[in-house]
């Protein structure tokens, strides 16, 4: 079934431990694609580019069933630029630079054929354009995902519980859970961010996994433990961009269905984090990504 | 089957963002025998302790299966004492006071009936001490376990390796694990620790649940997302108390038994930080410890 997926296509330039990576592929649309893709061959783009972004990338794009047909290229711009550092233990990154250029001032128009989308996953934008794609649909959507970040939830407050009263899920990491409802117990805060409006509440704890909570029941998707990790950028744009490619290949929004979901999720983020950029997300073959799978069954079931 | 532990027997005193307890009941031999009461009735206590604990305490004990032969009552001393200050995260502590008192000259003689013990439990003590319990059997056991901590990895870092290779299954938490490796990632940690004679190991992430180790294979067993911590003092021990119960009731301590255990384990360990001291887990019918571990199955189980 289709899927939109609305974000930013970017260039990233990052420092790690483990060596640095300049003007690399990156944004949040462009990975959840490549994740979503492994599921479905019905995802719509919504993001916006200059006129720097090499089109052999959009051509790989287009080749895993991606529509460009929502990126709007800008031809006297340049796409969105972000630089950061990740430090030693690489769960804290710093901003060196951000260079929105076109994304100053994107406000993106839907096409038509993609106002009946059934599945809508809001990658990290501004929550004003988060709420501006959900009005330009013309059908109630299956399921609505939100991702977020502290900027917005620093800057923007109001607009984003706005945005997010409009969503069925929002997914957001455990710090940002804790700095939006201002509780430190992780349970205490999903029960207040779940009443802003939620079907579903997701919270991410980067190498310790996710929670999925629903009103009456919680589950815990495990984090594969990975020898090394060499970028991180990516992880949660790849896990909500697996989790929504399952949904939608499913068609199915019940919670049973969402804990499959977030185990096809968490797989998409442990490959990500392998390489730098996109590299490994964007090239594993099918089998690559069910044993993968197979891994954190492997890790996490046990009979009584 | 006979379960022997050593360990300590104590005061703590305790500040927490929930508050202060002063001169409560601690120590690791104590919480570990409280949580491996639920599983058998043959447990073999190796501590000492001064004038000053409470026989009421000790009764306690005994009604649980616990035998008091290997305590050691000093009469002129006094028990060990702890007081620490856990920070607002509740996931680190500072220490305050440290009174061995008793604790000084502790120099174990094992009963004779505790000699042939199967299953043994080496609690949070100085290596020298767990050596010498070991060297006290006077058959192989089926299954030792060693716990210790950053202390004894700083300061009897040589004699801590001997014990480690008497032991079967080394039991540490994220910190130490790579504190004692050298590395980083837990991955790689695990795998030069294993390399110290091990058959498992057990790393210990807290409130992010645990890992357990064999020579091919990893399992991940989540911790209960909880309201409220109010006291993590104890946890470490009830969890790998729990761990070793379930492993002489059921007397299998292979790599799919283990994954139940820790399961048994966490499900020990989620119980006592609920209240300050021992209060919880002493006192807790079989089928409240059942039911969670219910919500164990419920939080991590999934079918794909």
């Amino acid at each position: 079934m289709s899927l939109l997926i609305a974000g930013t296509i970017a260039f990233d330039s990052l420092e790690t431990p483990h060596g640095n990576a300049d003007r690399v592929i990156g944004g949040s649309c462009q990975y959840s694609s490549y994740a979503a893709s492994y599921f479905t061959d019905d995802i719509r783009m919504v993001s916006i580019i200059g006129n720097d972004f090499p089109q052999e990338e959009l051509n790989d794009l287009t080749s895993k069933g991606a529509s460009l047909d929502g990126v709007k290229v800008v031809e006297e711009g340049k796409s969105f630029f972000w630089a950061g550092k990740y430090l030693d233990n690489m769960n804290e990154r710093v901003t060196i630079t951000t260079d929105l250029n076109v994304l100053a001032d994107f406000d993106p128009v839907l096409p038509d054929h993609y106002r009946e989308s059934e599945y809508i996953l809001l990658g990290n934008l501004t929550p004003d354009i988060q709420i501006s794609v959900v009005n330009q649909l013309e059908k109630k959507p299956k399921l609505v995902v939100l991702d977020t970040m502290n900027f917005w939830i620093d800057s923007a407050h109001d607009k984003l519980l706005e945005a997010i009263k409009l969503c069925d899920v929002l997914t957001i990491n455990d710090e940002e859970a804790r700095m939006l409802s201002g509780e430190h117990s992780l349970v205490k805060a999903a029960g207040k961010i779940f009443n802003l409006g939620l079907k579903y509440l997701i919270i991410k704890k980067g190498e310790h996994g996710c929670l999925l909570f629903d009103k009456n029941n919680v589950f815990f998707a495990p984090a594969l433990p990975l020898a090394e990790v060499k970028d991180p950028t990516g992880a949660g744009d790849c896990f909500a961009g697996g989790l929504m490619g399952y949904i939608a290949k499913t068609g199915d929004a019940s919670f049973e269905n969402l804990k499959r979901a977030l185990i096809y999720g968490s797989a998409a983020a442990s490959f990500v984090v392998e390489e730098f950029s996109n590299h490994k997300i964007k090239s594993l073959s099918q089998s690559e990504f069910d044993e993968r799978v197979e891994e954190f069954v492997k890790l996490s079931q046990f009979s009584l």
